[in-house]
């Protein structure tokens, strides 16, 4: 049974979960709704999604600069106390944010960053190449999802495949550090700089 | 006798130096271009500006972080070669350039960066100060004037004094590395975050 992203959608917002989380669990609960939750919970993912109704006005700001300092990355990354700021998990996971941006290069946080215009551009390009490979025009649609969520997964830092663990993508990362702290964690913002880009 | 922002405009044009090194050079012999034009290629300033044409396409991405990682600060230096860009002095400059940015916040790189409109709101206010103040109408321009000039080197980094020598403007410490390392030097971009800040 296919994912689609309405079913991505609801489970989001029963569990709180991230996307690439979500759909992982409709995946391997074969589209089973309240299976997936209870996927979600067994890996502690949805127990992270509680609190994500609560202020993560504490934090990081890291940086990392690759060897050379050609490149440069700045991150900031919120929780709800200075004292999981301060652990060696935390500290942890902004190291190893920093160090995925500066090696993954995205060019947003998350896909709902991404312009309009990019998106319908992308979209166009999709079309034509499956009507050009002639696909059927009922299941050009799908083809055409299918690859915007890999373009997605491909610019937004959050959906990204972990660069150290590419089996998991950085939200999962994230999650299971929410898991493991107990405390909610977001990735507010991130800059990258390459020498003489832009 | 003043300076005037024409005449330090001239200035810059005959030089290529930087904004702060003319109108100092210009106050320092009472207005007199051509003293001023020596002012500046004794204290190899304008040694520095002949340079300014060249290409600066290496450099080094810097970074600071605040102990306690609630500030960081992200740097482009770029200068015309890779060997210089692996100095001692230019690495030094990168590093003061990222604590001073840490420090005095600058909002801007230079006053050509600053909207039109930010500029606008500052001067209605600076006239609206005088007037109220009683200022004589013929001299309100030339408050309004020095008001300004203080906004400018309060908020753009190159004309901001130097946090661990406030005698000279972050403009003047790029220069003098400039002088020393026979390089162009170009302060490309910069980016501050403050946890929980914009």
């Amino acid at each position: 049974m296919a994912v689609t992203a309405g079913m991505v959608k609801e489970l989001r917002d029963k569990t709180g979960a991230g996307m690439m989380d979500c759909k992982k669990a409709l995946s391997e609960t074969d589209g089973d709704l309240e299976k997936a939750i209870d996927y979600l919970r067994q890996k502690g993912l949805s127990d992270a999604a509680k609190r994500t109704g609560r202020t993560a006005s504490e934090g990081v700001i890291g940086s990392y600069i690759h060897p050379g300092g050609k490149i440069g990355v700045l991150v900031e990354v919120n929780c709800e106390s200075d004292f999981v700021a301060r652990t060696d998990e935390f500290q942890a996971l902004v190291k190893d944010l920093s160090m995925h941006v500066a090696a993954s290069n995205p060019l947003y946080l998350r896909r709902e960053d991404v312009p309009e215009d990019v998106i319908a551009r992308e979209k166009n390009i999709y079309e034509a190449q499956a009507r050009e490979g002639g696909k059927p025009e009922r299941i050009v649609e799908r083809i055409v999802q299918g690859k915007l969520e890999k373009f997605f997964e491909e610019i937004c830092l959050l959906e990204q495949p972990f660069v150290k663990d590419p089996d998991m993508s950085v939200n999962q990362l994230v999650s299971s550090v929410v898991a493991k702290l107990g405390e909610n964690i977001v990735v507010r913002r991130f800059q990258r700089y390459q020498l003489g880009g832009q």
